[in-house]
């Protein structure tokens, strides 16, 4: 059976959800975090008359209520002030930008989708935004070998759309899926629900394209697996977050959109159970294994008491979600239907349901799904996005329970097993910095002495910025900061962050 | 059916088989291209006293027979005369030896198993060689995430083996696998039979340390399949061949060992029609797919001609050796012989076999694998590692059978087809530089307007120098030249070789 409601299945659009919203008016992100303006030109009538000349009219936003939603990140939680919006068309007109910005010190905040949830993508001060969304174009793409060329304000949503009809898929979902853009993508190395399956960017971008601060244009436009000649640039530009180059353009490996998708919802008395179901579904399952998704009982137990969910098969302390996508439906049927049996023979789950129905299969996502945009119902909601050594995955959450105590209402534990991902959510009464500060410190303290990533997915970006040298030696820090002198001398590219 | 005789299928060996042999004495590197010494200190006594005081007694080569092995390349095609082989046995004594050299500006060449084919790994006049042959140890392995850290110096095979005893097995194997080791893989960003399946070392690598040519040691030792924070600095010392930096450890994702492996070994009217038949397994047979080869007829025929091989199947204008690898035989053969049928049905092949047999497939194999161990029965053979986007991918072998003319005897095409990876091999009657110019000239030249990689698995080392900036722009060799200078500013590492 070939599954057409494919798209419906996007598993994480939670994280997007503006749970830490404050109030109606973003704070101003150089106030949140006490920044210093650092010694940048201000923009005026000459700089704007020779992006008039260089760029189409429209190609330039200079009205502030057109300003507003590139000033203010996704989850309306801070706001830059940026008297400009630039669009370039082609990547000889972004050389020719950045190329003028870095000659007059003009700071720039390079922005794709603005679907970044640690403030990278938003201007801290009045950085001109350098947008990619009218570099949306596909440009080739290889049936054969699944190699899709574009340009890097494609929005992701679009890019599955197109590929649709050939049917292939991109190796990347994501809840943002609808606005965030693949240079952004990128930039990022954003992760997704489909990382356990096809790996992270930096495998799937074959090749690329990047300007550099001065406007130099880096060409590592690949679209072979193999290519192994001088140093591997295009690595450099992929997960550092617009500063050290404006990615323009990729070559991305695509693969065949799969035909069966299974589920399987299964209960288990501890973690420690848990994961050995889930070694059991290396073995067993293997190659068709396409997510591995765990919850814990306060946040089951927490949908069913505020929204209209049911749990399909009763009350357990730990809940695997396994799905399956392969190209057999008979073989991936019965190979989850004995993987199901063996780990209950063996005690590693309790309970379980297993199912190729999409309206079950939805329901049973459902749970997964609509946890965070419910969280506010418990109060404000600090929203953590972690990695962690398998062995420690689940400790941080009952160790966090216990250092809060009853300075939190509650503690919830769920995420991307497979990936060793978790998303620690804390609900309080209300928001405070002291709380906040209370909870993150001793948090990344933990996070960091258990070999852990503060960051999964989501970047330091602005606000984590002030955590990285907690977590990276000295030695690393000083690489990075020479990285960004030779990248980025007058260091005009995406100020205030990451280094 | 567990099949325990996996590691007999090493299928790329042949790379490694020295058929570019001139004589029993290598030509001296620094002749073969000319090269003049660069400004670096010559090894002097006290140097010698220096690294005596901080290495074990053992840790130092110094005698001239015991030297040979690692001064002359894998192919005993080029020697340099380094007077001094430095075995660090910790991370710790590496920095200092890189220190030491960086302060007095003494070359070093660092060196893994020294299986590399383009000179990368053996020194070009004076160099210390730097081995990381006793950094051997495996540190740790999570068997439920598959993650294993070990040092630079392991080889491949003997992490094969260790893994083996878990159910896993590593996401890379080369047929030089007895010998290289796990840093120099790294350090090369090494390809072979597996990265169809598993993708490159980019996406496998988790985390590594390595030291800097200062002597600073770089941590980034990370055992997450997320991480994103900071700049992604490790990815600058994969595939950049000892130039930036020596990578002394890795951890790496592991993967689990198929329970079943299949092969059909097809024949096709031509090129066109085996593409579709590519296309049709990567649709039918998806996520089980672990090596996709082709064999044009020439090859073929001069193994029969030459060896005691058989056809399984007859005389056809290519071949092709589709092999898959799973969880569950049953369902593995059940979608094999379905797919075999439907590329029958379509004409994609004209004939074929398909086996589960060990023995049957070793036989079906021993025709990929003898190919270049008998190549030289038609004289001298230039070999080729070039990738090219597959709508190209074999129009080069008939081009170059047009261009050379008279001038070779045969023009052989093979290689691994899902990585876009070909092997042409060209024989002659004798060697001479001249018809090698005339040769690569023409054959890089086009490999580049065709879009493809002159070096897809090998790297440039010393012998592709040459060709590097005809297939990277000004602006490219600029910033690889800038990194360089950043992370080994005096040049004392690797010299030579790459930029």
């Amino acid at each position: 059976m070939l599954v057409k409601t494919f798209s419906v299945f996007s598993k994480n659009f939670i994280k997007y959800v503006p749970v830490r919203r404050l109030s109606s008016v973003p704070t101003f992100a150089k106030d949140y975090l006490q920044v210093k303006r650092g010694p940048y030109k201000t923009l005026d009538e000459q700089d704007v008359r020779f992006f008039r000349t260089l760029l189409e009219e429209n190609s330039l936003i200079e009205d502030r209520c057109d300003l507003e939603k590139y000033n203010v990140d996704f989850l309306k939680h801070l706001r830059g002030c940026s008297p400009l919006v630039l669009r370039p068309r082609t990547v000889e007109q972004m050389s020719k930008i950045l190329s003028y910005c870095n000659n007059n010190l003009l700071a720039v905040c390079p922005q794709g989708g603005n679907t970044g949830v640690c403030g990278g993508a938003t201007p801290v001060f009045d950085e001109i935004i350098v947008s990619t969304e009218w570099l949306n174009s596909v440009i080739h793409l290889d049936e054969t070998s699944g190699v899709l060329v574009c340009e890097a304000g494609c929005v992701l949503e679009n890019l599955h759309n197109y590929l649709n009809d050939y049917d292939l898929m991109m190796p990347i979902d994501l809840g943002a899926k609808g606005s965030c853009q693949i240079g952004g993508n990128t930039s990022t190395n954003a992760g997704g629900i489909r990382l356990y399956r096809y790996g992270n960017l930096h495998g799937n971008i074959l090749g690329l394209e990047a300007v550099k601060a001065d406007g130099e244009i880096i060409d590592c436009m690949n679209t072979l697996k193999k290519d192994n000649t001088g140093f591997h640039l295009k690595h450099i530009f992929i997960g550092s977050e617009g500063c050290l180059g404006i990615v323009t353009k990729v070559a991305i490996q695509c693969h065949p959109k799969p035909k069966s998708i299974q589920l399987a919802f299964l209960g288990a008395q501890n973690f420690t159970k848990a994961l050995k179901a889930f070694k059991t579904a290396k073995q067993e399952l293997g190659e068709i294994i396409s997510a591995v998704e765990v919850m814990d009982h306060e946040t089951i137990k927490f949908m069913w008491e505020h929204t209209d969910t049911t749990s399909p098969i009763g009350d357990y302390p730990i809940y695997l979600i396994i799905e399956t996508s392969g190209s057999n439906e008979e073989h991936d049927q019965d190979k989850l239907n004995k993987y199901f049996q063996k780990c209950m023979d063996k005690h590693f789950v309790l309970n379980g349901v297993v199912t190729s129905s999409p309206s079950k299969s939805e329901q049973i996502w459902g749970l997964r799904e609509r946890v965070a945009e419910n969280f506010y119902k418990d109060g404000y909601v600090f929203a953590y996005d972690i990695s962690l050594p398998l062995e420690n995955y689940y400790d941080i959450v009952t160790e966090m329970k216990e250092y809060l105590g009853e300075k939190s209402h509650r503690v919830f534990g769920f995420g991307h097993l497979g990936d060793g991902n978790l998303h620690i959510q804390i609900s309080v009464q209300k928001f405070s910095t002291d709380i906040m500060n209370y909870i993150e410190q001793h948090l990344y303290k933990r996070v960091n002495e258990l070999n852990g990533s503060i960051s999964a997915e989501h970047g330091i970006g602005f606000l984590k910025k002030q955590y990285l040298p907690l977590v990276k030696s000295e030695a690393n820090m000083n690489l990075m900061r020479s990285l960004k002198r030779v990248m980025d001398p007058n260091g005009i590219l995406n100020p205030y962050k990451v280094v």
